[in-house]
């Protein structure tokens, strides 16, 4: 759910939206990474052949383009293989040439599909494209974006009630959760998954390489095996835990009439997969009970690729552990917890007049899921009604953005740097380190 | 703030309960682990010293308490030092005896000079003398409770309205002030002190090995020299951040009406002082605002100890890794705040009905506090006001106990597991190492 209403946006706005989500989202950036790190093995490999063709008369030159490659590998590779073996750099270019291809291809394909799913569904079904003509909303259009937003989990959707308006559209519902899954939390299972199918059939070397040599490649969705398997159990098993939740809780609530038990199932599945990280909702959070959003809170906190994985021996735990920061900077850092407990007690701060005056849209649940959400990126956000307000207030209107809407300036700055704390929380997932709890 | 009614006990019934407090404290239940420690080296040091009268004719027997000597040695030390020099084992075994010494003394006398100061205050202010004469409570049995319910964190006392009707006497305030920090969270550092003041006048060379063997001698309120500075510095740290807040937040609150300015800054550094872990209180903590709370939830959740320490060496690292616990134990523990959350959905889900019907008493931010507050061992509770039913009942009673009393039975046996769980913390501190956040 968004804060603004969607549907003041035209056509053509909302395909520079389009632009925008699809360059944004994670998998591409990761993918201009990628690229970057081919281009500079390239420039590498051509000072390499040139190297094999000098002749002697250019023996000075050549000497220095030596030196230069060697700054230059140190500095690509910024560890201890110095090694100058040009067969190993050379499967090592072609490995990442390779997984490039196979990054674009996945990403290109897993939308077209959606795409071409999406478009079929509406033109299939009419309950879905009259919601959209009544919104004057192009089909193709928003089938477009709501496949990239949803594979970006960026929770826009180009309606003002986000979902809830297509919540007993069931088939829509089955067609995005593959996006979700795919796009995010499942996509280093998949990706390994495409590296070794595609190696079945062509780039073997390649493949080979990547698949035992993961962590030299160093890119930071090519996760190990051992990883990559035990990740996919753990999305599923939070999903389970989630969906079992919402179904014994909502049930017979609200936000679930008038579903009968099919729709129920697939619209529960598709809330409690989204709290990782689509953010896109068929009923109003602010409804459900309380068990489920703490629930939540803790499933939006949680960074995408977090598993359950054996602990290993004690030997890897030293290794990883002596790769990090400087002294101080290790001293000055909290633990993202504070963080966001910081955060929170901020916005308390700032919100603290309508947290007295209106306890049932201001309570701290509430902000908890707000700046929690910010900081996973997933934008849920509980929404505000003025049928809560204990003093009720002849000006409110109920509008369809969300809670964060209803704050102060200052609140929503503090919201802005939350949701840009969270996307550079991979850099200090290990913080707070110098303080003892004992 | 307790969840009964405390002016039912009759005073030999609160003797009882002084009693049960003395013994069941931290404090007091160390000291005895460190007498038996004492014991065990006693029994050890006959033994050796009957070695050395030993003639040769008993020989084979006394070849027999060698073998049985070592194994107790590393049943003791439990680690690497097996050598068999006595003359280090009598420095250590003197050494523990001092220190048993020292927290026998430090125990009795700053509880002995709590009692004389509080019925010292009794005696010349009549105000805080007649709340005791109309409650018929025994003047010397209240000071005795007090100070040994403030130095052992329980957050009893024999008031219904703990410490909320002596709000305006700040000289008892500033009494109860220094135990609360000497039996809890400054405790390591004053020991420290004792020891160290004390081995300038007699004992020198046991005072010398205590504070430099710190960790051989393996008790756990003994923290080495660095620790128990830096400790110091993070106690005064953490009530600085909170009394800063409170007076911000509350300064014109109606918790603190009536007082003068003088009264609201001891008021104030009372109340932030018992946040960890003392649990007594001058205000209803339910009326005090939600960022405040949030605070008074990071703080309770944190261990006694929580230091900051600046970033050691790795190889420090590296050692304290190893010494842990099997593989299985160590994948399947969750850590400490999984376990929170788990508990919080837990209640949220026995108290789903009033989560709905009574939102302004039952909301998720008072069952955190009531939770972390059990987990801390703090007492905290937020109270149940009947004014803020959102639709009243008129059979609603207000009642001095707190808001854990109108929870469900299931709820309070929740509550009752967390507590457990609670006093049990220091075993899982580094739980939930199976989880990869990535």
């Amino acid at each position: 759910m968004s804060t603004v209403e969607m549907e003041v946006f035209s056509n053509s706005q909302l395909i520079v939206l389009i632009i925008l989500m699809l360059i944004g989202g994670e998998i591409f950036t990761s993918m201009v990474g990628l690229l970057f790190k081919k281009f500079q093995f390239k420039k590498m490999e051509n000072k390499i052949s040139s190297l094999a063709d000098n002749d002697p008369s250019t023996c000075q030159s050549s000497e220095l383009e030596m030196v230069e490659k060697r700054d230059f590998e140190s500095l690509e590779s910024g560890n201890h293989e110095t090694s100058l073996d040009s067969s190993v750099d050379l499967l090592k270019y072609k490995s990442i040439k390779f997984l490039c291809f196979v990054v674009l291809g996945y990403f290109i394909a897993v939308q077209v599909l959606g795409v071409s799913l999406v478009s079929t569904y509406l033109a299939l079904v009419s309950s879905a494209r009259n919601v959209l003509k009544n919104k004057g909303l192009n089909s193709l259009t928003f089938s477009i974006f709501t496949t990239v937003s949803t594979f970006a989990n960026c929770g826009f959707l180009p309606t003002n009630e986000n979902m809830v308006i297509f919540k007993s559209n069931s088939g829509l519902l089955l067609i995005l959760i593959p996006q979700i899954l795919l796009g995010n939390t499942l996509f280093p299972s998949c990706l390994r998954f495409c590296v070794w199918f595609l190696g079945k059939f062509f780039k073997k070397v390649e493949s080979d390489y990547l698949l035992k040599k993961t962590s030299e490649v160093g890119y930071f969705h090519l996760l190990p095996s051992q990883h990559a398997s035990y990740l996919v159990v753990t999305v599923f098993g939070f999903v389970l835990t989630q969906f079992i939740l919402f179904c014994s809780m909502e049930w017979n609530s609200a936000g679930l009439h008038g579903l009968n038990s099919y729709q129920k199932i697939i619209g529960s599945l598709f809330q409690t997969m989204n709290t990782r990280y689509a953010g896109e909702s068929i009923v109003d959070l602010s409804a459900l009970s309380s068990a489920l959003l703490v629930l939540f809170v803790v499933m939006m906190y949680l960074p995408p690729y977090t598993s359950f994985l054996p602990v290993k021996d004690d030997e890897e735990i030293y290794k990883k552990k002596r790769n990090r920061r400087g002294r101080l900077l290790e001293n000055i850092l909290f633990s993202q917890l504070s963080y966001l407990a910081l955060f929170t007690i901020l916005v308390c701060i700032t919100e603290r007049q309508k947290l007295e005056e209106d306890p049932l849209n201001f309570n701290v649940l509430n902000i908890v899921v707000e700046v929690v959400s910010a900081y996973g990126g997933v934008g849920f956000t509980t929404g505000y009604s003025c049928d809560r307000q204990t003093r009720p207030d002849s000006n409110c209107v109920n509008k369809f953005y969300g809670f964060s809407g209803k704050w102060s300036d200052e609140g929503k700055i503090i919201l802005i740097v939350v949701m840009m704390f969270g996307r550079l929380k991979k850099f200090n997932m290990d913080g707070g380190r110098a303080w003892k709890l004992l």
